[in-house]
């Protein structure tokens, strides 16, 4: 692997001259969101850089491309597809690497670096797509026996569908916000006495805030209504990858959830990571997911067996004082199902998915113990158990003052291909 | 009430001067959509009576109307809040009236007549609005009991928090279409012997399609992150009402709903009525919901009893053959929670409304016998008893060929207020 001449690259960076993720940025130049890659501890201004240059003999047949990166989303880019998408980002490595072919472009042009390299610390974040819908599965084959087992028992932790297909719900879009966003506790009713007859509700800040740490996946092109996306080319619909704190309010979602799922106690706030990893810069990641005995529908055979991705995730937990724990660390591996799986499900009926679709993994969880759990809700087996922090503190469920925050990456130092933070910190509930 | 000078008035017309819905269309003149309001059998093109006319006169303290009907989706219109859709509504009855104060703009102007008077035939309705976030509800009390005792007994019907909150899922957005949009038969995971041990599910073509009769309410304005709408405030947050016929596979359904609620067994369609009814269009018509002899969580208590809307609702069924028959009479007055305690649950923990967001009732059923029940899950108990149809024919569900039209308006002839056909005709699956 090649490397970059951008300044300060730290071997330990998640954005490598091997990543290339894409987002939205604004500066203090131009306030308005528009297209991003990351690089080192800098933001390359697509923007800036395709107004600034003549790219043509980088990319001669891609046409668009100048307008799609002067917009406020990432959706016109993503919808130019996979090939385009391939091409791109190699150009953009082209550019930025040590050996790059193009020297006069952005390397030798001092006055163009200095307006288009700008440091991340001096840009601001925006959400990456508009999110048409957003689908939350439930793939996390550990979090579900888990969960099922506090809930059920061990002879019923799997709902009698789980190994047949991808369970799946349809979530909430406009809730779905960049790392960084504030995270107000929610107001809901909960049963503050679950065993008490006849029921009396509150309403109140939830007491039992959790995290979930899952992978989400960005959606390049969609579907005709009607017509499902064969299995075998949903990888053709993907565009990348963010990791994704599906926050959940507990007590709020045990007490509604029956019988059409979760509702109030999800669509308060979910949030992802800012830089979208496109889904070739995770290629060499792959791996064997869960093995599943089951005996698959044909819409949802794979003809590959790596169809997963090894990516090392972490979970730290700063309190208001300022101390940070790591409260878990797994792997992306940890799903038995694919996102092609569940691309193929959910278009079976002909639902038609369209570009900034958003669908999440579900919680992941890795099989072994308490430090390899996505959730607070396993961790502490729906609060009976402490999760012990640095600094002699403890937690069952998040604290007003909390900070979350979910990290991932794969690749060795000095070519790590990473998603940066996707954090979140919590602020007390609003006053009536 | 005044009549209109409109040609062909019908007395039996759902567009009465009393109505004045909304809509999208495109014209033989004009294919780029645009805004339009149904009169009689006519539609007004809003595009083109506001670029002809000078409407100052009727709307001095109004701006940006002309720009908001020029465009392809009602949200311009809609996010400009209640006050101005009652003035815009008001001004537009005048113009129609045959004791219009402005008989110079359209009644008396035979060019702009020809230009913007044009008969509902010749024109394509669209979708009316871009559905940020579309939510089904189950506040239809005798449908979620019908139900309840079909699959849990009398004793545990309605699970206990029914009667505590509106309960709700997250339904999908891009599946919304407007009526008269083919409806495909969808192909899922369905147990063909439920019983059977371990259990086996089939891919195929739905064996239990079915239609579910429910009224929509379109959001005008939302609301901040974080921040709640008050029920007191949540009429103010009200576009308008359509009919909404939320298809559903029964059988994909029953196999995929535990533990996260309905997917595939409803994402595949959701058809609504082409015609907004405004908010102010439906005052008069206001009667008390199903009485709630729970205590009201203080978010959920209306100041208001009559809360719900006495519209009656009808369901024709018609075959491949030809044969029309009324299978359903009701009311949408059957439901145990409106609109503002639907819109003050949602955002009771801060979930972010937006414009143009959708809210399902729930399918509404009268308490009465067979053909008051608003699905064919009802009337059939799951397919165990035939529906009889005119021309010897009978249903448990729906056949390939099947239309079924929703029909629903209140007000005496000359002056209903009503809503148009929601129509949609199931073809066969699509092949593998």
């Amino acid at each position: 692997m090649t490397s970059s001449w951008v300044p300060d690259m730290d071997p330990a960076s998640d954005f490598s001259l091997a990543n290339i993720p894409f987002g939205i940025i604004s500066t203090p130049n131009d306030p308005e969101p528009h297209a991003a890659v990351a690089i080192g501890s800098y933001a390359l201004d697509l923007k800036v850089l395709f107004a600034s240059a003549d790219l043509t003999q980088l990319f001669p047949e891609i046409h668009g491309l100048a307008e799609a990166f002067s917009q406020s989303t990432l959706n016109a880019f993503a919808e130019m597809g996979r090939a385009v998408h391939r091409q791109v980002r190699a150009g953009i490595q082209d550019l930025l690497s040590t050996t790059t072919a193009h020297p006069s472009i952005l390397r030798g042009n001092t006055s163009l670096r200095a307006k288009a390299l700008l440091p991340q610390s001096t840009v601001k974040m925006h959400l990456p797509m508009a999110i048409a819908d957003y689908t939350d599965f439930y793939a996390g084959y550990h979090h579900a026996y888990a969960v099922g087992v506090m809930f059920r028992g061990p002879d019923n932790a799997l709902q009698p569908n789980y190994l047949h297909l991808p369970v799946g719900y349809h979530g909430r879009a406009s809730s779905v916000l960049v790392s960084g966003t504030p995270i107000r506790r929610p107001v809901g009713q909960i049963l503050l006495d679950a065993k008490a007859e006849p029921k009396r509700p509150v309403t109140a800040p939830s007491r039992k805030l959790d995290m979930e740490l899952e992978l989400g996946c960005f959606m390049a092109r969609g579907n005709e209504l009607g017509r499902a996306i064969p299995i075998g080319e949903a990888e053709e619909h993907i565009f990348g990858y963010v990791l994704l704190n599906d926050w959940s309010a507990r007590d709020v979602q045990t007490w509604e959830y029956v019988p059409l799922g979760p509702f109030n106690g999800k669509n308060f706030a979910t949030t992802i990571s800012p830089w979208v990893v496109l889904a070739d810069a995770l290629e060499p990641f792959r791996t064997r997911g869960i093995e599943n005995a089951t005996e698959l529908q044909w819409y949802l055979a794979e003809e590959r067996e790596d169809n997963v991705f090894d990516i090392r995730l972490e979970v730290d937990l700063t309190t208001a004082e300022g101390d940070t724990t790591t409260i878990c660390r797994t792997s992306s591996k940890h799903l038995i199902w694919s996102f092609p799986q569940m691309i193929a499900h959910h278009t079976l009926g002909g639902c038609p998915m369209r570009t900034g679709d958003l669908l999440g993994s579900g919680t992941i969880s890795g099989p072994g113990g308490v430090d390899e759990r996505g959730s607070l809700l396993e961790m502490t087996e729906d609060g009976k158990k402490d999760v012990l922090l640095g600094g002699m503190d403890s937690r069952t469920f998040l604290k007003d003052g909390d900070t979350v925050m979910l990290r991932g990456f794969c690749g060795a130092d000095g070519a790590r291909v990473g998603f940066g933070a996707c954090r979140g910190r919590i602020y007390g509930a609003a006053s009536r």
